[in-house]
């Protein structure tokens, strides 16, 4: 069944929409300090893995494969809360990261660790970020 | 010319890489109280012209036009700082906001207003957010 507009907006039913590869954004977010730690897509079975469980799943587009979020690292992700927007076609983590942990495969804690120059015409250059 | 891997996720060159229908993703987040308000799509022209303009320009994929954030509502999204990931795949937008302005065209701050209940196995409901 296809919900409205104003049923998808408006209503308590989860109806997460994916695009044509079968993919929905996810953003995730340190539930405690509040900074965007990293964004992937989850297809279907991702995102009822990371319901269930807890933690944090995604699909790599670049392997093409399921990925629980720290199986080879040990970062997991476990999340604290998880919203939906208005659409219904992206989803928030809050998640809660231990210690020193990296949700960065560069293990830096965030993907986010370079500032756009803002206001240049053309070629902003890029600038680290101290954390 | 193509960055090498290295090159793209250690370097300080601006390359941010477009999907095939030449669109990146952009995070909006509440530059003061930290909480996502938004999620869009941006091409090369709303990147380019958030940059230089200092406000937030998107795609509109459902209007199929470029959308200055705020032309109708007045609702402009006013960036204080923004990010890339480490693949340069994604943008996170630090915004101002004014007020009791809303990120979301359903008059909320924030287009996350509805929590997916975690633990369940199946059909996991939405709540809403005091805010």
């Amino acid at each position: 069944m296809t919900l409205s507009k104003q049923q998808l907006e408006s209503g308590n039913e989860f109806a997460p929409r994916f695009n044509q590869d079968g993919l929905i954004a996810a953003i995730v977010t340190d539930a405690a300090g509040g900074g965007v730690l990293m964004f992937a897509y989850m297809n279907k079975e991702a995102l009822r893995l990371t319901i269930e469980t807890g933690e944090a799943h995604f699909w790599s587009r670049s392997r093409g494969k399921l990925w629980r979020k720290g199986e080879t690292s040990g970062n997991v992700l476990t999340i604290r809360e998880m919203r939906i927007d208005c659409d219904q076609d992206c989803i928030w983590l809050m998640a809660d990261i231990r210690g020193e942990a990296a949700a960065c495969h560069t293990g830096r804690q965030s993907c986010f660790y370079r500032r756009i120059e803002m206001g240049k015409e053309q070629n902003p250059g890029l600038s680290f970020v101290d954390e």
